[in-house]
């Protein structure tokens, strides 16, 4: 059985052991990482949150202690009392590798069994043992470094938010389902048969009521819920950093959110942000890099050579620009003999998956231009190209023919992967920039209609208001997105604070005016008495604390994730519940 | 339409100015409290989050906003810049009250309809009209500084436990199904059919794999879900300030939290509590205040009698003590003047609403003792129950026979109840204290059998776990509460960290080993791992708040509460949802 603390307390956490502590009698309590038998003596390496010391189990010491320790094992849960001294074989490697503590007093709390992972930083095991066994896998240094980093980075969050006037409140998990936007999870009532809460995929008309009744500034860190098919950045549930203002528009909104940004930069990685931040509109988003959400730690930038090639012989290029399409293409500057034939078709096959029907490639060499399609220019013609795309020797210019979703789309995300290839992004540069006047619409080619590009909530530029009736596809948005390193880590708008304009936004999106109150009724309503201007963001905190802390997937800065499968094999939810519990829902099955 | 802000920026927060602020250009931004056309000037009082501010339209100012101001009426969201002048008439109960500012610009931001309710602290309208307006009900003043409060607290608690090497760490909000404890909202599964989550009652499992995994010092504000029959101080969904700590035992505990309520009230209330609190064992707190959460700013306190009564010649009495009843009672010293007999058959009445037969009474007047049972007993024994409650001329005891539970639970509502009645509680002066020594079970009538008073992982006292086989109801729990004038705010307990004993806890509590381990196997396995000695509390937030705000329903205290029905007025949920998400999730409604 295990032994209780008694009256032993904790003098110090194990990690912050220096020599200035050489002669303290110290209590240390934690696990035990490795156990040596050397020379008589039994060393151990003792593990809490904050790091690890060693100690020294010596039979002139304590015989008492000797003896027990002959039982402990890895991962058993100690307490030792001591006294520290100088080690005489110096460890660079640990903070605290020049003192060890001789155990006078030792207690076991807990044994353990050989744990079927290891606790270390590089155990290469599978994921679905890392969540089965998932507090073992917490005890890795790594990832209660990324716990701490998210604690710390939610708390000076709140400090600057706090310090800024923002009061965090917080809204309903159980709400309404809503019709639009990603699936939800729902909750059937026990009081109210037949009838479903949802939990929220974002507290969005909250905050937005909020502003309505005068709170000003608002904010939350807030649990979020959406039933999506997962990704390695995606999680049935994620934490938001969500952020309301009154009396704001663009340039206030943005200009406080890169205080934030740069603070966060600051204390987090002591990195300086300069401000203001860049802003590039989403035309010049798309058309120099392809994509909304660009990342511009390196070059690659696209070029548009319509004018060039429209009275070409290369048929493929003539016709596409005849059909209102692009070709457009990007130089990878410098890198031409990274790519061989091969490496170049491997491309091809990736830019096919973003709906591309070929990639068409001019390399420049030291003796003259190299290209299957080369034949089908003019020197004019070719010396154009080369032009446009400031090519020399040593270039690469790949080039793609479509609908300009498609090039945007495949050349977007060729310059990334190539980058990628050739290994030039640098994980410690952080660039980040707003992407501005978003369109307020986008086409949704399945619902053969237009939807709104971030939610029906967001308000058109004042100038093109006037549009919305005639040419909804032209009004430009009053959004934001964040971009950092080609990840958007958070996006927002200036919201509509009028009924009769959010019911001219509703008619365009579609919705008849019933449906328009039946939905959002209480919407329309709350702003028929008084609203202020207003409007926000919302970062992805998972996301957000995953690239700064140089992570690949967002499971391994959250505690507790669900497995792409939505499911927990730690404690092996979602699991079957008993009939009664069903019977007083008001629901069954359906096999 | 609403004017946009253009160009104009908020300099000041309206309750804020004051006479240095004279001569001052400002901007301000709110809503229209109220207009009055005075003079050929219109005067209005502007407000937002931070009060009020007399605004004038003046036609020597600007005949323009003069005439605009013409249209304005109450609620309507308007901007303002003007200059600041000393007031004429100046209004002491404003701290604005001795400036007002003359206007040179108005923006109308947004018209209002005439609101449903008015914006004022004492507008008596009923609850649900106040949800359904929630956005208006939180333009009131109270309203506003309850949110406000609330944000602080939750400030302050976790600037405090930040400080104290906690760390905050987000748990699911998807989880398993618990059979035990309070009834589960559920979360049908879309990807595996037939599958529920549950949403967490509590993060108590998490917490302790959290402990298991190293993670030292853990603390959450965190959303908790019970679907449970609602009351005043009961919401489907509740906030818990959640904490757990390793290597500690119950002091270390406790004085690590007295130090946070102490915090809490001096910068929320600047009240000075006094360190250490008071601690009373759970077995004190009934004999001496019928209840484990005693309301101790007041006495009325409870003695037994039984040692006197038991061969008296009423026999109300003398068979209860027989049939190892209770007779015990509380002197309302100083009131009997306050009680009729038709009072005290309404005294009556309310005891046998917590199960009494009766209340008999004893007056203690200038002509001796009034009371009808008198007559039962002798000169000695009348004279020995006085002076067991030092009763006086001008006190009232009121006594109850019973079943020991019956006894003290009538008893214990009584003397609130009492005080209530007297109106001697000062809503002022706060009573805190620990509660402690709690038994580990208490025998379920309904069940018919015993069920952890707590929850199943709270540990047993070291010197009583022998008890755990053979006499269970003796065995004491480390377990304890803190009690603020006779209300719960928190509890927890010090942890079961060990397989075997949390096995033979299961065990003592009718689980099979099969149950056991299919209901909380991998609690069980993660303890054979190396598991910390550890404990921890919970708050609820909302209670605590309205307790300190002197509110007496914790939806006075959250922004978007549900009704009695678990329903939201405003938003309509929960509400019907489509027959296809209802498919996807592999459920059909029962009608």
């Amino acid at each position: 059985m295990a032994e209780s603390l008694g009256n032993m307390k904790r003098t110090h956490m194990c990690g912050t052991l220096r020599t200035s502590n050489i002669g303290n009698e110290v209590v240390l309590m934690g696990w035990v990482q490795k156990r040596r038998d050397l020379g008589g003596l039994i060393f151990t390496d003792l593990r809490d949150r904050s790091g690890i010391a060693q100690i020294v189990f010596d039979k002139d010491v304590s015989e008492e202690a000797f003896i027990k320790a002959e039982k402990i094992r890895g991962e058993y849960v100690i307490g030792i009392r001591g006294k520290v001294r100088k080690r005489e074989s110096i460890n660079p490697n640990l903070p605290t590798g020049e003192i060890e503590v001789f155990v006078e007093e030792l207690k076991i709390f807990s044994q353990a069994k050989t744990p079927p992972i290891y606790i270390e930083d590089e155990d290469e095991v599978s994921e679905n043992l890392r969540l089965k066994y998932r507090y073992l896998d917490l005890r890795k240094p790594k990832m209660q470094k990324n716990l701490m980093f998210r604690h710390k980075m939610a708390k000076i969050t709140r400090d600057f938010l706090d310090e800024n006037g923002f009061a965090e409140i917080e809204t309903p998990m159980l709400t309404k389902p809503t019709p639009e936007g990603a699936r939800d999870y729902l909750v059937p009532s026990r009081v109210n048969p037949g009838k479903f809460y949802a939990l929220p995929q974002s507290p969005q008309l909250f905050k937005q009521l909020l502003m309505v009744s005068g709170m000003d500034r608002y904010f939350q860190i807030v649990k979020c819920f959406r039933d999506e098919d997962l990704r390695a950045d995606r999680q049935p549930e994620f934490t938001q950093i969500d952020i309301e203002m009154s009396f704001v528009d663009i340039d206030d909104v943005l200009s406080l959110n890169e205080k934030l940004i740069q603070k966060i930069f600051k204390e987090m990685l002591n990195v300086d942000i300069e401000l203001p931040l860049q802003r590039m509109s989403y035309k010049e988003a798309m058309e120099r890099y392809g994509s909304d959400k660009p990342d511009i730690r390196f070059g690659f930038e696209l070029k548009c050579i319509n004018d060039i090639v429209k009275n070409c012989e290369f048929k493929v290029f003539s016709a596409t620009v005849e059909n209102s399409g692009d070709v457009r293409g990007i130089n990878i500057n410098g890198y031409a003999d990274a790519f061989s034939r091969k490496n170049i078709s491997k491309l091809e096959e990736y830019v096919k998956t973003y709906g591309a029907k070929g990639l068409a490639w001019i390399k420049v060499t030291n003796e003259g231009v190299n290209s299957p399609i080369a034949k089908f220019f003019s020197d004019e013609e070719m010396k154009k190209i080369i032009e446009r795309f400031q090519a020399k020797e040593g270039d690469l210019i790949l080039l793609v023919a479509d609908k300009p979703k498609v090039v945007f789309d495949a050349l977007g995300h060729l310059r990334v992967e190539i980058a990628k290839k050739l290994d030039i992004l640098d994980k410690n540069e952080y660039k980040l920039l707003w992407i501005t006047d978003f369109p307020l619409f986008e086409y949704d080619e399945e619902e053969k209609r237009y939807v709104a590009k971030h939610h029906p909530f967001t308000s058109p530029m004042e100038e093109d208001i006037d549009l919305l009736e005639t040419e909804p596809y032209k009004v430009r948005a009053k959004a934001y997105d964040i971009v950092l390193n080609g990840i958007e880590i958070g996006g927002g708008s200036i919201r509509i604070h009028d009924s009769e304009l959010q019911q001219k936004m509703f008619k365009a999106l579609g919705f008849s005016q019933e449906e328009a109150w039946e939905k959002f009724g209480f919407l329309l309503e709350a702003f028929q008495y008084g609203t202020p201007p207003h409007g926000g963001i919302a970062y992805g905190l998972d996301r957000f604390v995953m690239l700064l802390t140089g992570n690949d997937s967002i499971r391994e800065v959250i505690a507790f994730p669900k497995t792409q499968n939505a499911s927990s094999p730690m404690t092996e939810d979602p699991s079957t519940v008993d009939k009664r519990q069903l019977e007083e829902l008001h629901i069954q099955i359906v096999e």
